[in-house]
């Protein structure tokens, strides 16, 4: 059993292998390849994982690439985690819409539009090498905006993917610690797109919530929503902040001094200079202060429900095909699925909350703009895109903001003509 | 052949019998009742009408009630041009949203909303009485929400509607006056809801327009909006100029010294002046600069349509049933339609431009939550109606501007608990 | 104004100009070109023709020719009245599905099929001609099955066509009689399949049908459905007696001595002779024998609605476009239109009778799988076709009577490897 | 932990005990309350699942009743095998039939649709007892015919039922003995409904079954039908060979001595004898000549997964709820559906093979008519349904064997008036 990194010089690798660890008997992996176009945090990585591997006492046989061609061969489960641009041009999808008085946010809003823009010809690369190298395997993804990235490659390919993300399990999360039960034992509906979904019809041990169960659910989720999530009748995405408390939210934005990239970038530099150092064995206390982990849970889970063939309830990114009749059939949705070997399945969700309906396809008909932009490098429907997105929707912004959006990320985006 | 007019006392009702009288034959009334609540307005209001009528040698008998109870029996084509609240409570519409940054509009954003709470229920009461005193009339409604109260009517009682509004030809009046073509020659698909909709498709007697006659058009339509709608690949409705050109359009609201409502109060100050004079039998001047009239055209082209058993195409706000596969079969679109004898039926559209469906998800979410906070009177649900509402849409603007709509309009909201 | 014939030499096309005659004002048609690939028949009837012309005094230019590269340059409206293999083929149509015990007749069941397969690549030749020759011009076919033509020509070609029967108008015309009123004051809903409708919601001049007339025009219909056309809430097209009477009517076939092919061969005979006759200058006797015409009403109906640009309601065989929302998008239906210049476009239907639903579904699927196999050529898929048509359905009845169908075609299936 | 199994007196009821004791530790049962109206051989039946227990070392509480209201609360799942009207009335549903040259059949055709009518009632009256006495518990049903009965029970009822057959597993079994392959390991798409199902998309441990391989399963399922599998690309429910070879069929069934049910009422007659005998402990040979089994495998299979909520695959008879886009919301479908404690839900499928969703489609509008005859005791409605059946489908066979159907049933058919 192969698995492939690619992306491997990012700082969550070794947290992938930790988690590996934890399930030897569950997944008998005997390789992995790290693939990553830099190569000095390649190595960096690389490095590191190899100690620590060893201390752990976990025996799989390491490989180093730059290359596709070289990374794929052989493998079973292709887990992608690239960053395009890096967290250089991170900081430009933060800033330029704040400037414009929009949502400066690497996913949502016209942030995660520019990172589109530059993550979805790379990810087609990628999964045409897959088509080519490696058929079989599929493709674990968690580079964001993973439901858009996961609607291209879709769309675009004929590799299988697995559009991931941890926030589909959030609704679990906050059922189990709100309520003090079990995670496994909660289910729900989710409605949406990722960083746009909605959990309904939540269970615990196949018990729908008592309205004072959900009371608890939602104040744990965060005080301030509570009230809204009641009335909602379900549990929206933390990202729903940047569109049900949109002013307040770019009013803090634009009061922090450093934006959210500059941070990372800093505690960035720490992380790997600490697994630089050759006596760094195993996961350097820096790594707590970079945040956004816990993915590779929802990773290796669906990789196992994969290979050992288990019926397991989890929330993917998926072609829609009928699961919601007012969604286009090849928009991808998140959604609980059914995992096992024969693949991915959205599972049938019961009617939605009756306020979500309209975000959810006002962003969807965004999203299939994006993913067309991306992939035909259209200027004019890059703007068709924003003008539709709810957090731009003025022409006025498009036009201002837009060409400077371009110009910022000019070298990561080819198949424009600027 | 039996007309009531429902709300006559509105200085808009000797248009209709202007209309009438260009169109004697094809519409051969003999009875007009006209019917008000506001006793002072319908006296000034059928006082003039009976004069220009004579003057006009246009041969009905007139009647006079603030009853439906008496208007209704016998009745053909109920025409329903009411405004609850007057413009007086127009003036909160505009006013208020404003106060909060937000489009101040008599029927769209939250403006608009409060015009749909204090008109559904009088307009379900017109509709219950349509079904007990004249059950195979037609009403031929303009009171605005068109869109929103023709989905109300549709919900919840039998009775017939057209939900009208002149808007709907738009498309063909740019297209007939951009290009110098004969306006009866011009057809399109029509998608979206009443001051939401698109025109495209479009075609002079058949023919596709190239694409220099679209910008031609485009540029007629506005200069300002031409390159969007090229890109678009439609006609907006001049209402989006509230989404599309949003923040623009608040500065110029907020700059302005009087609201529109004020203007409209002053202007009819003037009008109903010249009405009242026994010596007026003829449009006085002051009627031009009310504004806002050709709704007659539109209404008796349907009721002729109706009437004379003629296939005619226009544009109405119907029941979706299916026309677009994306859109709740009961929700109320404004499309193009069939109109003769047996009913107004959507014909068949093609698919919509690829960066509207998502607004138009979104608005329609909100209405349909318009019309259940309406006729159920809940506060929660109205506080859900803004929150789906893609001009409002957060909830620190629903819960501090919801209160103080509500309180302006309780008179008119007695289905609510205030 | 040019109108070209295909298939001119059937005995049919006198009667286009007598109809043409009576429309002279509406339709200044200059110039008709009479095609057919059978010079002799092309011959005499385009000789009678030119006598027929003149003695009606119809001022028109006509032209012959064998060659589609000759006859489209030039054209506005193609009509198509082709008979692959001729009543010759048809016999085998007739004779062959009744030695298995099952209905034989041109255009239902797997005679009808057979007449599919053998027409559809040469619609589609004609189509494609149509494409290069005179892109803007309508086809108007009334070759059968035409409900399946205009799918496989709207499928795989550009060819704009109108696909018409006869039978679309008869629930307009047995409401006429039974009723004795004008039949342009009836209107109805027509859901199904060319030779597969069912018209319902009928009404005269707007108004419902009572009960006592609805039970007057199906007694209309036909005595013996009377009953049933009542408890359906539907008048069926009249070929629904080989499905409702299937075993009746296989009887009555096999007892007749001629098939109707048979008959049809003999009389035509009989019209050639008389067209051939230098001195028959008016439509002979021996034409009234022929029976089954009709068709140039409608088809020069929809001529003028589209030439003229009138909104006129016809029934047409075209897309389904979510018309019926459980069939296909691309299923060719039979139903009402709106037809003017800009094209031909289903209006909403209401909810079809109850009973109805299934049977459309498993002929349409039928339907589609016989477009796949005239195009591909498919053995495979030409018995997949027939297992899924309810009027055969057995694998041993396919197995039995496909390769005696076949082989009784070979010369008209030359994409089949046989 | 308590089930109650409803028509406890059938010769199936011990075979839910072996299985339970087989399942121990999995579902710890602790009262099993054992209900029938015919009090004789709920005596038997009873008896002898006592020694049986008793021989197993099953310990748990018997009961036994005659009253929906003694044996239903404190239910956690409730087993429902009851058969209207018993093996007697069975014998008209499958002679009369049969005399008409129609299939006759106890679950298909006009046979299936008698003990719709027989049994609806009777369910209803089951399930609005549970919505009583214990509104949390699960019908798990195996009355047939299933998918007709759930649709009833979930459209006029609140209680929840899993519509169980063993059929829905028939992919599962022959790909597991054709391939020799573990059955654990097999997935795939099911659609259609109850009898009349197809499996497609297998795989076996997520590996899509090879060319070969499916002619080995097609050959495994029956040798007559391997080259129709192949092409249909699906494997058939067995009872599509009551149309796909209907004449065979029949022809077969006419020159059988004694219908099924004859064979059937012989069989029992000595298993209840020997179930009878006090000596009697074990299961009797008798019992195995009755044939018909292994339902209790699926239903306690279907009881595990809600009660121990693990994420289980089976397949089931539910709501349609648009996994197929083309059947109605409120059609019951037999489906793979994820099981667990928050209940049965449909999982997207992939599209269905070419030739088989016309039948599906006729078959679900006649069962949509035949739940609405049921419940109506309308005859014209029954009529309706048999007029819509592909396997009557002539209005002469429904005027000449529906009054003799509903004669032979008159004393089942209460809220009919005969």
């Amino acid at each position: 059993m192969k698995i492939t990194i690619i992306g491997a010089g990012s700082s969550y690798t070794p947290e992938v292998l930790e988690r590996l660890n934890g399930m030897r008997e569950e997944l008998p992996v005997t390789d992995i390849t790290l693939m990553d176009i830099n190569e000095e945090r390649l190595n960096i990585v690389s490095g590191f994982c190899g100690r620590y591997a060893k201390h752990m006492g976990l025996n799989v046989n390491f490989a180093c690439t730059t290359k596709l061609s070289e990374a794929l061969p052989g493998t079973d489960f292709v887990i992608v985690q690239i960053r395009v641009g890096g967290n250089a041009a991170r900081i430009n999808d933060e800033k330029i819409p704040l400037s414009f008085g929009l949502v400066g946010q690497e996913t949502t809003g016209a942030g995660g539009f520019m990172k589109a823009l530059r993550t979805i010809p790379a990810m087609l690369e990628i999964a045409h090498a897959v088509e080519e190298y490696c058929p079989d395997a599929w493709i674990i993804n968690y580079t964001n905006p993973t439901g858009i990235v996961a609607e291209a490659v879709n769309k675009y390919s004929n590799a299988k993917i697995a559009g991931l993300c941890a926030g589909g399990f959030n609704g679990r999360n906050w059922t189990a610690m709100g309520l003090n039960v079990d995670a496994d034992s909660v289910r729900y509906d989710l409605a949406g797109l990722n960083h746009l979904n909605f959990a309904y019809n939540i269970t615990v041990k196949g018990k729908p919530l008592t309205e004072e169960q959900f009371r608890t659910i939602a104040a744990y989720r965060g005080e301030q929503d509570a009230e809204m999530c009641i009335k909602l009748g379900a549990l929206p995405s933390p990202y729903l902040q940047y569109y049900y408390h949109k002013s307040k939210r770019v009013k803090e934005l634009q009061e922090k001094e450093m934006c959210r990239a500059e941070e990372v970038l800093s505690v960035e530099k720490e992380v790997y200079r600490d697994y630089a150092d050759p006596a760094c064995e195993t996961k350097p206390a820096s790594i707590e202060k970079r945040g956004g982990g816990g993915y590779s849970e929802i990773a290796l889970g669906v990789i196992s429900a994969i290979y050992n063939d288990k019926d397991t309830w989890i929330t993917v990114n998926v072609p829609n095909r009928g699961t919601f009749s007012w969604l286009p059939d090849d928009a991808v949705i998140e959604t609980a699925c059914m995992v096992n070997a024969s693949g991915i399945r959205p599972i049938n969700a019961g009617p939605v909350p009756k306020a979500v309906r309209g975000l959810i396809c006002a962003v969807k008909n965004y999203e299939q703009l994006a993913v067309e932009a991306a992939v035909t490098g259209s200027v004019e429907t890059a703007e068709l895109a924003l003008l539709a997105h709810p957090l731009v929707g003025e022409w006025e912004l498009v036009k201002g903001m837009l060409p400077k959006l371009l110009e910022a990320n000019r070298q990561w985006l080819k198949n424009f003509k600027l």
